[in-house]
């Protein structure tokens, strides 16, 4: 299995990681072994088709700041599309950050591994949320896949558990908590009786929040992420602009400690039933939804089965890492079924 | 999808039910058209090669007591050796009783319709609870899938969560409420202070316990569904015996009441790390695994994720049907992939 990666940071090197401490497990359990043959990052990138070695590029990056510096095999100015159009290889990891405006560059990457008959495995918001049936379209035209089960919950499967159950059941509605920065944030103010800044430094300090916390603040993050449980998981025909988002800034200290004597969260909330919205709303705190922390939680109310509840961390280096593994093995059983063919 | 039913209970009875709801979606989105061919009970059964009419056998099962009553294609005495045998079709669900001594009659159904090239279904938990590894090397040599959702948890997906996790990741440790009875019971001599004789009659008037409860007041039917997760999604080598029980019978309300005072619940706890065990243990009521009722749990460790938790209904005819369908479904697209041939 050889792959291109395209954006080598934290979820990168995570995954290189997490795929040489399993790399055993993965050829006996499966017959899988990961070959990276390329990878970029914004300064240049290294290219081997023989398989590059891990721990050099892992060293290399932290050492000179760049994969573009190892030794022999590195290269500075080169580019993904240049890499992603000549470079053999099975499958395309697109691990650049999320754009919410336009979802570029991570779009044409993604658009140019396709057309060149390669696989595409996502961890960035953008592209799904913004152009999913296009990409599914031309996936399916070219016989290749497309996954990004790490854009939604890290590595928590709220994407494929909503989509089994949607399969075999009908979800009539569902609510979730989908970004952790602002969790952490609520849940703060509520436990710590701190005010929003405080909680936001604290959450910084912690490595919770980025150093731009507007996507996650404003509702934009948790909106993207809805859009795509909505269009792959519920099979809706959702346009992110079609979401009504409210963020977190306008939460006092005060509503916050009003609801905690009614034993009461505010929450941000994902929501789908007849619309589709985020915003923050009070929960019962002994709702299994009310999860607090970095933690995200998703809750389907299905016709048949009733209300089931999945709980997990909802980002993190190592977490995505594990989703791109799953997607990886999905692939790779898929392939091995015929079904690309 | 020409089916055999085998066992015609609640579960029997839900699945056809829904089915007839779905039955425009299911053929919709999934290209999937259900025909039962036969359907058996205690008394005998019903056999049509075009499709016997569901609604017609429902209402014969309602008011006659067994299907083998439907007009022109019933026939008292007939079993399921025979039909499964001789009858064409795709797939047999064999939805008869747990017997946790030998899992028969439902282990010979199955060995018998794998013989025969038919795919197998099933909500009983004696045949992949006793004879995993055996019906599971049958199957494959045959060329047909042994599915099993339905055993644990209901609708709820437990088995294919904590595969799909461990396949990714790996499952350092899990605990679990995998008994909606015997929770239901804690529960309420937890709220409402109640003796375990009390709860216990409570719980048969709602429908929640069987008249044989023995099962699982004494951690029998829990057990079976522990050494299905491990043995199934875990990928352990377990057999029922190695798993350490101890039922709720010794629980006092005085018990409950104490650790009530902390902010603890008892629950009956499966648990897998080095050891299997099913036993009532304390646990802090904060804990997303700390759910009531008739609820179930299963909570995660993992190396990379951390700990992940799902909740949901443990039971219940038209949760199980979904489980049911949602294995049909997985045969469907495997064939379609061309896996089995």
């Amino acid at each position: 299995m050889r792959l291109i990666v395209v954006g080598f940071g934290n979820v990168g090197r995570s995954l290189l990681s997490v795929m040489m401490e399993q790399a055993r497990d993965l050829d006996e359990r499966f017959g899988v072994e990961p070959k990276i043959v390329a990878v970029l990052d914004s300064k240049g990138g290294a290219v081997d088709s023989k398989g590059l070695n891990m721990r050099e590029l892992l060293e290399t990056d932290t050492k000179e700041g760049t994969v573009a510096a190892t030794p022999k095999v590195g290269q500075f100015g080169l580019t993904p599309l240049s890499v992603i159009g000549d470079v053999e290889a099975d499958i395309v990891l697109e691990l650049t950050p999320t754009n919410p405006v336009n979802g570029e560059p991570g779009i044409s990457h993604i658009e140019k591994a396709i057309r060149n008959g390669k696989h595409v495995v996502t961890t960035n918001k953008g592209p799904p949320a913004l152009a999913m049936r296009r990409l599914q379209r031309m996936a399916s035209q070219n016989k290749v896949l497309f996954r990004f089960s790490g854009t939604v919950g890290g590595g928590t499967p709220i994407l494929e558990f909503t989509k089994k159950t949607s399969e075999a059941d009908e979800v009539q509605s569902l609510r979730a908590i989908l970004n952790g920065t602002t969790n952490y944030i609520l849940t703060q103010m509520h436990d710590a009786n701190i005010s929003m800044d405080e909680a936001l430094s604290q959450a910084q300090r912690l490595g919770y929040a980025e150093k731009d916390y507007s996507l996650d603040v404003n509702g934009i993050d948790p909106a993207l992420k809805l859009t795509i449980i909505a269009n792959y998981a519920l099979e809706r025909e959702i346009s992110f602009k079609d979401i009504r988002i409210t963020g977190i800034a306008d939460i006092r200290l005060e509503d916050v400690q009003n609801h905690k004597r009614e034993r009461r969260k505010i929450k941000l909330i994902c929501s789908i039933d007849d619309e589709l919205s985020v915003a923050p709303v009070p929960v019962e705190a002994a709702q299994p939804i009310c999860v607090d922390g970095s933690l995200n939680s998703v809750q389907l109310r299905t016709k048949y089965i009733g209300e089931t509840t999945l709980v997990g961390p909802g980002a993190g280096g190592l977490q995505t890492a594990t989703a791109i593994l799953s997607d990886l093995l999905y692939i790779h059983q898929t392939r091995s079924q015929g079904n690309e063919a």
